[in-house]
């Protein structure tokens, strides 16, 4: 890991950086500020509609400005981050939001093509003066290399096979995926700091990415038991029920097909919980008998989630660890205290 | 990581440990012995057809007698380990060698049921006095709980879903694996020491395994390139040129059923480099053609490796990492080295 001087952009933060992924619908106002005020980057979730991002953003700017101590932020510069699905927002309606509420970054995710990133990122930067940093999502060394030297983010985020929710189909672990991307720019003479994601939950997985080359961290399914998800109550039970997330989630495309949601890029498929949905479609059953099946689940609350339930529970493979809902204050503290924890007493124990 | 005095077992080792795992007949009595004279714990791979194990080991043996200075080792012991597949290896065989050559450990995988390697366990601990101790490997958090109460191993090697060659269809990375595994043991008051493998490569991913709960490494990939391999030039060449694993290997079952090797456990498939064979498969070649394309390439030599071959190369995503042929001896001390300047700067740079 190289020293990255995340503070000029980002004056809030602590070291080292905490970052809160964009999950849809889940990650909104409420968590995305909480995550910022106590010293994180907190991601505020677009989504691929974003005809809601203008009320959503309201909100946000409100929970900041109301908040004391005030939050130390650059001028103008709402100090929250908004994470787009590119296959499906719409350009005009999400420049218009970062012109009018400026926020700290923006960060893209799975366009159907790396180079449709271009004009977004132009824009974003023209509108605000460059105040928005642009942050892109990436899953493969490939694609890392190709949006660093055509797009030039401001950082890259490297997302292992191990999240949950949408990824690439075809990926590796942080643990070979993070070290050969940092090598990788390193060779072409490129410094753009790396944010990984991927199965980091806690303070060991945080000391472990940050030994193989990142220069921040960002999670998902360990926000997903904040109290300041918003998430419902099965979902969130689903998350602190499961373990051994190698073995009780799955890679699949079913999930999106009863979801109705088709339109994501070929490549990627999403992570989640095992449950009647996905042992349905692996016996065989067919697409629309499935899709009918959820449509019932959905009119059944909470108890649709669950192995036997029809909900969907996105989650990466590290849903064992996360035992327990607490405040981001709290998940916060954890992670830097195990980290430093975790790094200290590795080094003196390997090497006394 | 909690600290674990390995030297009393296999008093010739370095610290932090780092072991060679067992790929069957590439890791032979020569990659095996040198790994141990350099101070890490060599594995000769017995495959699973245990029937040229007592000549393997006669090789090894020799080879340890022959060095100079010898190597420190208990009254007796070889100072390596054996590697089983063990759904397919005879008992009475692997004990016969065990008891003759009295290997320093003892490493079981794939076993039909977990349950089939308590006879294996019983008698090699039996007919060595417990001087060979037992390494059992698993891939989930059950597996490992289910050995570690059943077995009582002495150390327990978890792989991660990085890894080359075969593993568990369903499989998490080390990031979240190991840490579940080592907070479950924790939880139970079981203490096992964890050797940790699937994507370590480098420093870097030593010092990460290490940060996540690991007592010792173990790499397959990483040794393919060495020196001392048993491996075709064109196997080897593959591993150099092979980049970004997380797409260019894939897990699959395709490459046993080209290579006739049928009786793996269902639960098992492997990862290695995407070829003909695959793509074919994957494009719907029936496998009688496929088998019968592989018979002919066998015929090609060192050219029938690579894109657009179909000899199979097994490899994990950490491929890309692995740029050079080198000796056991300059990779252990890249690693060594590695590690501990990983440690030394990351905790230098996130609690300067």
């Amino acid at each position: 890991m190289v020293a990255y001087n995340f503070s000029k952009d980002y004056p809030w933060i602590k070291s080292p950086l905490i970052v809160s992924a964009p999950m849809m619908n889940i990650t909104m106002a409420s968590l995305a500020t909480a995550v910022s005020l106590k010293g994180g980057i907190g991601f505020l979730a677009a989504g691929f509609d974003t005809s809601h991002l203008d009320n959503d953003l309201e909100e946000a700017a409100k929970l900041i400005r109301n908040h004391e101590p005030p939050i130390q932020s650059q001028d103008g510069v709402l100090p929250i981050g908004v994470g787009f699905q590119n296959w499906g927002s719409d350009l005009k309606l999400a420049v218009a939001a970062v012109k009018k509420f400026v926020p700290a970054a923006v960060w893209f995710f799975a366009p159907r093509h790396l180079s449709d990133l271009l004009p977004w990122a132009k824009a974003m930067r023209e509108v605000t003066a460059q105040k928005t940093k642009v942050w892109v999502q990436v899953g493969s060394v490939a694609e890392a290399m190709e949006v660093a030297t055509t797009l030039q983010p401001d950082v890259l985020v490297i997302q292992g096979s191990d999240a949950g929710g949408h990824g690439l189909q075809r990926s590796a672990g942080l643990i070979t995926l993070l070290p050969e991307v940092a090598q990788s720019l390193e060779e072409r003479g490129v410094e753009i700091p790396l944010i990984a994601g991927g199965g980091i939950v806690n303070g060991r997985g945080m000391a472990a990415a940050f030994a193989l080359g990142a220069h921040g961290v960002t999670m998902g399914t360990r926000f997903l038991a904040a109290e300041e998800a918003i998430i419902s109550k099965g979902y969130q039970r689903e998350v602190l029920r499961a373990t051994d997330g190698g073995v009780s989630t799955v890679r699949t495309k079913i999930y999106d097909v009863t979801r109705k949601i088709l339109d994501w890029p070929e490549a990627y498929d999403g992570r989640g919980i095992v449950n009647r949905t996905y042992q349905d479609h692996k016996a065989g059953m067919p697409d629309p008998e499935n899709v009918a099946l959820y449509g019932e689940a959905m009119e059944q609350g909470d108890q649709a989630w669950g192995p036997e339930g029809r909900m969907t529970t996105y989650a990466g493979t590290g849903v064992g660890l996360v035992t327990e809902v607490q405040s981001v204050a709290a998940i916060l503290e954890e992670l830097w205290t195990g980290c430093e924890k975790t790094l200290y007493q590795t080094s003196k124990t390997c090497f006394p």
